[in-house]
């Protein structure tokens, strides 16, 4: 386990508590306290050099929660001893360099590499996506996206709003569709006074596909109510609608019925993290990992940096990839 | 219009107002300050004498908004003078009067009587007996309702729970299932803190038909939440539910999706009594009313009395009907 | 009542059977036997000339349900003579029209014309509204909102889903925010395979507003499904949906819950159409009208060009309004 | 693993593949194919006898999903040797049977039985639970429930309708409120058509708690549509409904909106049972199992006798419980 921030503390507790066929062994993080504190809850050992912690004989596979930008050279090396990783997003800061990974695997003729986009293991996106595969309701025409968080931390400006958010979106469209994005146009909207000068919350992106689908994404970061992600896919013959949250409905305490939204991503998200563990343990030795691939990290800084651009310039920005490896599964295979 | 109290006021002003065809001409209420009020908003005058105001030239239409015990010798002297009338519920206190009435209509071999159950024109009651009659769902087999109100009066006893609520949810059975009510047992259970002592809030009504259907019935008068009246129809090929108020839905101001109950009877069921006038007054002079009859009033009175006994007994007490006047409509018919 | 098309027998029907204080006296439409038939059926008379209907002496008020091209001269010559006049939508085929409308009005010093956008009438846009004027929410930041009809009539193009579908969204972005749209922006998606060639079907269409909101608008014309018409407003504390229809719902016939969508705009907006004229005709010798004016109309056709520009072109339009006449009200006042 | 039935089966899939720190060494069933196709699958030996079975070197804890009329003895065989066991329900046929396990363990000293009411392990009952003891709603005061299914067996009786489906609402009733049930009336009313002749579907169940609470249930079992179990607490300050399976809401294909309902209990409760074994595998050899007791199991089948005797008699039967063995947990305790 490399890095044991939020992520990576999450990570460790389920790994050695829920995860059958796992267990942490090896424990590294810059901040030494940490590090013993969440190897000694999890019966694990601290290596203070992340490479180290690599290449020991009892790891065989590594999840890195370190900071993004430590992310290119840890990924690397667990290619470089063919150990399975899986690593938080973004796979890397620049999309450039997540091209580098996913040439340097597809070199490799070995799947070995997994992006944390976890929605890919929640039961409403699974179930989405298996409307769209089996074409239910149709071919897909549109998809319309609602992403909103209670608060930002300080800071937080509307270019993290894209690269920390709208990111997740990115591989929503992606997974869900089944293709490429080529462009994005960032609307920015009137904002919440909660934003501080200068900065877009809520804005309005809006992604075309290769084959010309929309989809259209509120980003709205400090609604101050609750963590609420939803999506609605317009298809041919009918639409569906995820991420309601509507399984416990009260009437009352006040004068009014509903039921309670999620207050954070744990909260919402917990259980398809876990799912994506057990999955991904499931496949180190055996076969390729099944949730988002190098080619799929790469996509979606790709994406982020066109949004950027997007944003900056108030129009629309092309989403210029490269050649996508031999070796690299297509987004999101049915 | 008898009796301007919260009832009668609300239907004064609606017909003044919103009801074609109708003009308010006369007022009478034992309290002459709030009949001249009342009278000088809807442009009639006052009759201090309620039988002068029925036998009244320019009084084609009689409303009856006056306290229960005063309704026999007003609706009596209405059937004498060929009147159509719309008169409150309860049709009387007792049922044996209501039946009188019943039978002096049937004696006159005219429809004049029309009792105020104002759900059968609340477009879900609508649409629900529709699915019933139309054999949408199969036949019907149960009804679960709930009746919930945010506090009862000072004073307020089980017995009026019954004879004030529940009668609405018996009439709601009869008006739904097309058949008459043949038993009723209460179930007192364990009681708010807000209800006083010795009485029971909330109760398990349990009503039986006479082909031998089962309709149960929480009431709840001190919820301190909301006025919140649902039914449920459980039918052989499905389930239908109305009373969900799910029109407007908020993510917020905390941190709750939902929507917001009505406060009251009113704001649920306003909608509802103005239609009930609307087609009240289209069919005086017309044709018989469409609303709920005498001998529907008379029912509804013979149901609560059985309750009342159930209630006192803690047993089933049986309903036991006189003879239907022949020209007395069946409940309900389609 | 000229013209007696779909809404103009609609109109008729409701006028004579529905609406306290009105009665319809005259009736004219090119097609005689219509005339005819519709006259008989609520008692008027047949005029074949429609400016000598609405000379006619028994002729207080107007309503105009003939073909768009027909209505510039038909309110003006209601101007002329001083009478109400409800005008079905649109006021006027171009803007231009409309603004001179405006303008005679103006002149006139009195407001006599109501546009027939009956949505202002429905219950539910009343309270969005109201949420929005109280602030409950907070101040608004976005709208989003969806106008989905089964299918479309035989040679319906792109350009007529704008005019005649999105203009109505168009006001009710008006109606809501109470504030004017500077900028239409359309988005041709994937098409549905039920459109023609050419026609893009469903597309997104963004309006941004004077103050910068932004509102995206989902049309699909070809659903196959229903017609399902929903808006979500997002403010600064909290967001709120209307349109989900969830009065009734079922489980079953088959192994699904929930409830039914309207067939069409009759059905979904039946009541606000009574609700419309019911008020107008209140209005009618007493005061200003409460529904859209002439100016509104102006506006709908001018955010309509835009629109149409926008969509020629694929990029963004601006909507030049001409000076609003000094008399004339805002949009929407609160 | 003894019993590789429906229950057996998945219980022997889901230890083996999903549950951290547990493998199946041992299966034995009457049918030998079976077992050994069962054994194959997760890599256990077959033993013929189940006592030989219990009594393996191997074998840390035992789950029984052998036909009931077989537990008796191999709990009893569990406790002798001190080895954990899970049971699925019932635990014994009669309740005599059950009183006699839950006074061995008590000898014991140990707790050692865990019997298979998953629902205590699934989020929605754990939220509604977790609501009642923290009094977020105020104290309970009534509880409505609803349990339909598709369809019965050939030959499913109204007595099975209660040992089989009604016993999980006994025991949620019993979890819910903390405390236990004092008697039972059950209500025939109208039969579907799809049930044999003399069979009650549906009924109306009545449970009266020690405390004088109410608890309805509906049981449908032959419903045609879907597995749908509901339940909703009437608290002091409000009310709570849970099990609606709202999270994917489509509008179409037909002219609809709404979700799918579960087609049967592994749909809707298959990670409620994945949890249960979680948590019993977790409890093995550390501490008490914390899902349903000895006593939770004999008091389950207690009711279910004094439900066949209110069948029976149409009137109300109270549940005598013998006194509860000093070490046996309370219900549910918080």
């Amino acid at each position: 386990m490399l890095g044991v921030g939020e992520m990576g503390s999450l990570h460790a507790k389920l790994l050695s508590t829920k995860i059958r066929g796992a267990s942490v062994t090896v424990v590294s993080d810059p901040e030494q306290g940490k590090a013993r504190q969440v190897a000694d809850a999890v019966g694990a050992r601290v290596e203070v050099d992340p490479f180290s912690a690599i290449d020991a004989q009892d790891v065989d596979a590594v999840v890195i929660a370190s900071p993004g930008p430590a992310h290119e050279a840890q990924v690397m090396a667990c290619l470089e001893r063919g150990k399975a990783v899986l690593c938080e997003k973004p796979l890397t800061v620049e999309a450039d360099a997540s091209y580098r990974i996913a040439k340097a695997e597809d070199a490799l003729g070995k799947s070995l590499v997994q992006v944390g986009f976890m929605r890919r293991f929640d039961p409403e996106y699974v179930k989405l996506r298996q409307m769209i595969v089996s074409e239910e309701l149709g071919p897909p025409l549109m998809l319309h996206l609602v992403h909103r968080n209670v608060a930002g931390p300080e800071g937080f400006t509307s270019e993290m709003a894209l690269t920390s958010a709208v990111v997740h979106e990115a591989d929503t469209v992606r997974f869900l569709l089944g293709e490429e994005i080529n462009a994005v146009t960032v609307h920015r909207g009137t904002a919440t006074s909660r934003a501080g000068p200068g900065v877009s919350d809520p804005m309005l992106v809006l992604f075309e596909t290769e084959s010309g689908r929309l989809a259209d994404v509120e980003i709205f970061i400090r609604t101050g109510v609750a963590y609420e992600v939803r999506t609605e896919l317009v298809a041919e013959n009918g639409t569906a609608r995820i991420g309601l949250g509507a399984n416990v409905v009260t009437s009352g305490p006040t004068n009014r019925w509903g039921g309670l939204l999620a207050s954070g991503f744990v909260e919402r998200f917990g259980p398809a993290y876990e799912e994506e563990l057990r999955c991904w343990v499931r496949a180190v030795g055996t076969g390729p990992p099944t949730g988002a691939s190098a080619w799929d990290g790469y996509v979606a800084q790709a994406v982020c940096e066109a949004g950027l651009e997007a944003l900056r310039t108030g129009g629309r920005a092309e989403v210029a990839l490269l050649e996508r490896p031999s070796a690299s599964s297509r987004v999101a295979p049915a």
